[in-house]
């Protein structure tokens, strides 16, 4: 048997490993950033369970190629994301940590 | 040796396979279908030759899964875009044709 | 604070939901599709805290089009994955319900 | 019109801009990366118009993360592409070139 507080992990962690897998590699700028993070956070908050979405991709790792622009890559994501199920929510996040796009729970109740 | 017109023609190409595997599977709705199609858009003029780009995903094709959303699925493309080398210009198109998503040179100068 | 068996689970939605988004799309057919799993479970054993893997894609579903192919959707998918944090284990599922391609727990301890 | 030189050229850029955004983002290591070229190939062979495929991951590249694997970059890619259309081939080419995933026509006749 499984908790709700157990669901609710389980589904946070479907959307930031969906999401990550989704958009990474998609050409970026920093002045199309804004637009992509919308697009990411409505697409994300459609699935099942999902409360709040946020998603900020790093500019600062932006660093244009030869053609002025980037590619999404794993340690840009800043997202964090509550989801719920029953009366249990489940905050976590993914965020670089070491040089790796690194997931984990912030909190849950 | 290639012409401009050829690599116009390879350019438009590059870019219709690439947007299609990026963003085939998103999660979509027909209510975040336009912010989506403006970031497909906007990451696309990203890249070096496009001088024009309209993405339109078919909302007919959106239909609700059991928690009422969809993803984007290869039928759902209406694309066009055009790439320039030198003076040389290729409209390229990928919409579908029985039941395939086709891409096809539309005309080149 | 989350105990291992909730990282387990965790970690069990983090892959699912990757993969998903990895692969989907991906052209394939009834002859390919051997080689495809395995390169899915290739990929997704390198990741951590997995034990186990095994990936199966619906023949069933592999309705070759115009040109004789198919491409990974959604529905193929035949997944199931044991993780382990500390001494907690959690086997997960994705596979079709409802004309979706549903993820769930299938246990834990 | 166009000939079958170009539409050679054309479905070639196809499959190139294709593979680069299904596959990039990958988990991947040294002792993975062999048969996910194969995999790879075994996918756009299935693909209209293309005659030769093959692909090379370069290792050298795969510097492991803190977990131990990589995933695939797009400078990992040395990818070469035979298509026909009638009786026009067209050799293309994905390597990197100034830290770019450089996509060219080798020849075409």
């Amino acid at each position: 048997m499984t908790t709700d507080r157990e669901l609710a992990i389980f589904e946070a962690a479907i959307k930031l490993g969906a999401l990550y897998h989704q958009w990474v590699g998609t050409p970026v700028s920093r002045a199309s950033a804004e637009l992509l993070e919308k697009a990411i956070e409505k697409s994300v908050i459609l699935q099942p369970y999902v409360e709040e979405i946020s998603v900020r991709l790093d500019r600062s790792l932006m660093t244009p190629n030869v053609h002025g622009y980037s590619e999404v890559a794993g340690l840009m994501f800043h997202v964090e994301i509550v989801t719920r199920v029953g009366f249990s929510y489940c905050r976590a996040r993914l965020s670089p940590k070491d040089d790796y796009p690194y997931m984990e729970i912030v909190e849950c109740d």
